[in-house]
Formats: C-alpha cells, sequence, structure tokens
C-alpha cells in the first residue's frame, strides 16, 4: 500500500511538514510525493490539496481521497475524478480551531472598534470609547459545518449574543439558528457582525450580494473566512463607500493570490488576510487520515465524506 | 440616604450613562452628581473614579468608597481617605469580560502574526505562513485575580497552553502556576505572549524593566492591560529595538492621555489603545454597587473590599 501526496502548490518546506510526522506516525509508511508517483499501481489513498485535474485517474487502486482541506469545491470541479470512491474533507481539529481563532480575533477587532484605535494612533489621538457588552452585541454565522459550530460555541463562551444560519435547521446550545430562504431575513436583520463559513456551491455562490448586504442594519461589519465565489465583490464595495457596512474582513477572493491590482488591498475599510484563515495542520491532521484509512480497511464509514449531491 | 456620583474626568455624556440606570434600579434613589453633593450630611455612599483628592474627608456620614474601576493606585495616594471605613474595588462582570475581550484581541493578534499580515496588506504582499497550534503557543499571566483568571480561562479553553504569576500560589483548572521571585525566572523563560494584569503596588511598581523583559525568549510580545507605572518605558523600547522583543501592545501609561510627542505612538513595534481594555459598565456595575449597599446594611462583608495592607 502506497500512499500519494500531491500539492502541487506546495513548495519543498511544505512537503517536509508533511514528509516528517507522516514518516513519525509509520516508519514503514511508502509515501510517494508527486510527481515522483513511482508505479501507479501502488496508490491506495491520496492526500491531496489543488491536485492537477485529470491526476486523480491515473490510479486504477485508490481506495479514499483525502482533501487536505475542508473545503472541496476546487476539487470537485475536477469532472474526471473517480466519484466512486470516498472524497473525505479533511476537517482536522488544528483546521477547526484555527478557524475559531480567526473568527475570534476579526470578531473581537470588529465588537470593540480596533480598526478605530489603530487610525486614532497612526494621528496620536487619545479617545476613549464605551463599547457593547457582549452580550449585547449580536453576532451572525452563516453554516453552522463543523467550523461554524465551534466557533458559534466559542463565542457564546464570551457571552455574545450568537445566531446561526444554515440549510437545514440545527440546534446549538446558545445559539439562535434560523434556517432556508425564509429564516434568511430575519437572521440578517438582527446581526452586527456577520460571519460567512458556508460552503460554496450552486446555492451558495455569490449569496454575499447587494439584497443581502443591504438587509443587515447600518453599520454592520461582515468576515468572509468561507470562499471568494460567495462575495459578489463591487457589491461589497458599494455597500461600504456607501457607509453602509462599516467594515469587511477578507480571507479568501475570486483569485488568489489576491493580484496586485485589486481594489481590496487599498480600500481603507477592508482587511486583507491572505487566506490564512485555517490551514490543514499536518500534527493535528494526521491522526485524522490515519483513523480515515482504518476505518476504510474495517469498512466502517470515514466522517466528513462528502455527500455528492449536497456538494461538500 | 444619598449616594455620591464623583468622577471629575467624566463628561456631561457619562453622567448620564450612569444616571438613567441608577434611577431605573431605584426610583427613589437620592443621587448627587458631584460637585453639586448638596447636604455633605445626607452622603452615606461614594461612587468614585479619580475623585479630587480630600473630597472624601468631607462626608461625616459616608459608610462605603466603591471605587468604578478595578485599580485602586491612584484612590489610595489621596492620604485624606477615611481609611476607617471599607474601600471597594468594584470588579463588575462587565469589566471582567472586558478585560478578558482585550486580553484575547490582543493575544491572538500576536498569536496570528496579524501585525505582520496589516503590514503585508500595506506593501501588497501575499504571503501565508502556518502560525503554531495553539497548545503550541504558551502564553503567561502575570497577576491572577478575577481579572487574570477570567481572561487565563478563557485561553484555556481555546486551548492555548497557559501559565500564571502570582505574589502567592494560585490553583486554576489547566494552569501552570508559578509564584513569588523564585517562580519568576521559570515563568518568564517558557513565556511566548506576556500578559500584565497585576496590582500596581510597591512592589510591582517598574516590574516590567529591562532585566525581566531579558528573560523571556527572544520574538516574545507583551501586553500590559494593568497600569503605566508596571513599565519602565525606556527598557522597552530598547528592548523592542534590538529585537529581542517582538511587539508590544499598551493599553496605560505614566501619564494618560498619552502625550501626543510620546514615542510610542510613533514606534512601529508598538499597539497604543486609550486605556479601554476594560471599562466599568453601567449595566453591570450597579447591580454590583447595590447587592455591596445591601451587604454593607445587613452587617456582611463585601468583596473585594481592598486590604489595605496588600494595596489592592
Amino acid at each position: 500500500m502506497a500512499i500519494l501526496f500531491n500539492s502541487p502548490q506546495d513548495d519543498a518546506g511544505e512537503f517536509e511538514a508533511w514528509r516528517k510526522p507522516l514518516t513519525a506516525a509509520d516508519p514503514n509508511i511508502d509515501l510517494r510525493f508527486w510527481p515522483d508517483v513511482g508505479r501507479v499501481e501502488d496508490i491506495e489513498y491520496a492526500l491531496v490539496w489543488l491536485p492537477e485535474p485529470g491526476d486523480m485517474q491515473r490510479y486504477p487502486n485508490l481506495k479514499v481521497i483525502f482533501n487536505l482541506g475542508a473545503g472541496v469545491d476546487k476539487l470537485l470541479a475536477d469532472k474526471t475524478l473517480p466519484y466512486h470512491i470516498p472524497i473525505v474533507r479533511l476537517v482536522d481539529p488544528g483546521l477547526t480551531s484555527g478557524m475559531t481563532e480567526y473568527v475570534l480575533l476579526h470578531t473581537l477587532r470588529h465588537h470593540r472598534g480596533q480598526h478605530v484605535l489603530d487610525q486614532q494612533q497612526k494621528d496620536r489621538v487619545w479617545r476613549q470609547k464605551l463599547f457593547p457588552l457582549a452580550r449585547n452585541r449580536k453576532i451572525g454565522i452563516m453554516g453552522l459545518g463543523v467550523l461554524g459550530a465551534d466557533a458559534a460555541a466559542k463565542l457564546v463562551a464570551l457571552d455574545f449574543d450568537v445566531a446561526g444560519w444554515s440549510r437545514r435547521p440545527k440546534s446549538l446550545p446558545g445559539v439562535t439558528s434560523y434556517h432556508g430562504e425564509d429564516g434568511l431575513k430575519a437572521f440578517l436583520a438582527r446581526t452586527e457582525i456577520l460571519v460567512c463559513l458556508l460552503p460554496l456551491t450552486a446555492e451558495t455562490r455569490g449569496i454575499l450580494n447587494a439584497k443581502l448586504l443591504a438587509q443587515l442594519p447600518r453599520g454592520a461589519c461582515l468576515i468572509n473566512a468561507a470562499r471568494g465565489g460567495h462575495l459578489v465583490d463591487a457589491d461589497l464595495i458599494a455597500a461600504l463607500d456607501s457607509g453602509h457596512i462599516a467594515h469587511a474582513t477578507l480571507d479568501v477572493f475570486h483569485q488568489e493570490p489576491l493580484p496586485a491590482d485589486n481594489p481590496f488591498w487599498v480600500h481603507p475599510k477592508i482587511t486583507v488576510t491572505p487566506h490564512v484563515a485555517s490551514l490543514t495542520q499536518p500534527e493535528t491532521a494526521i491522526p485524522v487520515v490515519f483513523d480515515g484509512i482504518r476505518r476504510h480497511k474495517a469498512g466502517l464509514p470515514i466522517p466528513n465524506t462528502v455527500d455528492l449531491k449536497k456538494g461538500y
């Protein structure tokens, strides 16, 4: 049994970051780093992040594809994937806690007016402002999967007034839940800080548009840590320039890396981060991969196997 | 019974922010706003923040002084205070959660390299960097009172590796505790992000000095949300300029407001916030004050009464 590691965008340092702990976890591991895959018949499991389209059909004995990240939208765009085998979204604990850290950091930054304080420092202005108690601050999270649920729980622990919106009804302790088309309006009307953690599917593409942003209260903030495809860029710029949206923090973009001439870089009300909200961490991801392989060999289902009908 | 509200630095808006909820909580309240105190004999309880030195000795029937904040160092500098009555440090839940929010925000900002990302945005640079898992990030909190303990608990909940240092041994779930002069060296040697929440006393004045900073590992960050008097300003600048300390976030200063010519404002490795880490919030503070008055009338001790020997 050989395991393929296929992440063409990664540099040599990234390979090492995976090779060392994989070998430490199983000294007898037969690990093949793309493009040096050796005999294609040997490959039974693949760990991939944005592999070359068409590559996955080359391995006749491939049993499971592990996507080294929670989002499979780009992977599923490859119509030549072997769709008869399980495709697993890797939701490792490090990925989840990393996303929660990002959501907390940027929610707190908006909640506490830190963007204003940063500007005051530049202007050498000392001006105090009482911020609302967390319990009076309304956060709204779109997408209540593993990532959204964990971020929501940590925000609830800080006493924020947290609501969530998802496709189907969810029940999370301390979280007011809305769902479906009907629930969206009420969810948006109450949300001061909107966090998008949705999967990117045909239904959610372009969901962060002028119509949605207009339903948020004036002065609301947006955090998009899901996918660039959720956002209609021009609609956000218009909402920021009109003052309806106070600030946006964006980690994901239609094109990544974000081109140097993209207006987001220099917009005074936009914070750009380079898709770092949550990176799959070898230390926590590798045990999840090995557990998935064990489960597959034992004929058990693997958690977070993609439902092709839902698209995530 | 009349209650005096004495906070000379507050503007009219602040008075209103207190008057309304105080009156809502007790419509019969006899509230006197300094300097319009009326008959000094009427005053039995005082809510104060930085009152004029000497003012507190004017009220012959004063029974309790409530300090509208956790730090009493400035109040106790007034040697004419009626030291025979209880002086209470107001540790209201809003003050605690506000401080915890500040500590989380700025700890996460350091942990996730957000200062570097902010600079990258200015330079339109897209550069990803894997940050350590929270469990591999060592946070050290100096001062484990109500504020320090709450911040520590919330950091532990995010899986950070948290240690605390205090005068006397403390036992907090998930927190490695160090204490006294002997424990300081080991505490500092392990700490990557140092958070100062100490009370300002004769022993802690100037504790954040060259000797202490040198014991932190190279690249450590500092967050001071306690008092400006804890820090030796020139020692911090030297440690930042040598590269030993990577960044400092300061909310408190020897002189406040921070003078416009203070070098902290423009130092590229210093974040200045205008003493907003934690502001006493009327909504959560008023129930604590009323509870204190009830307890005093019933002859019960009032929580967080200042121990004059310790100075806090």
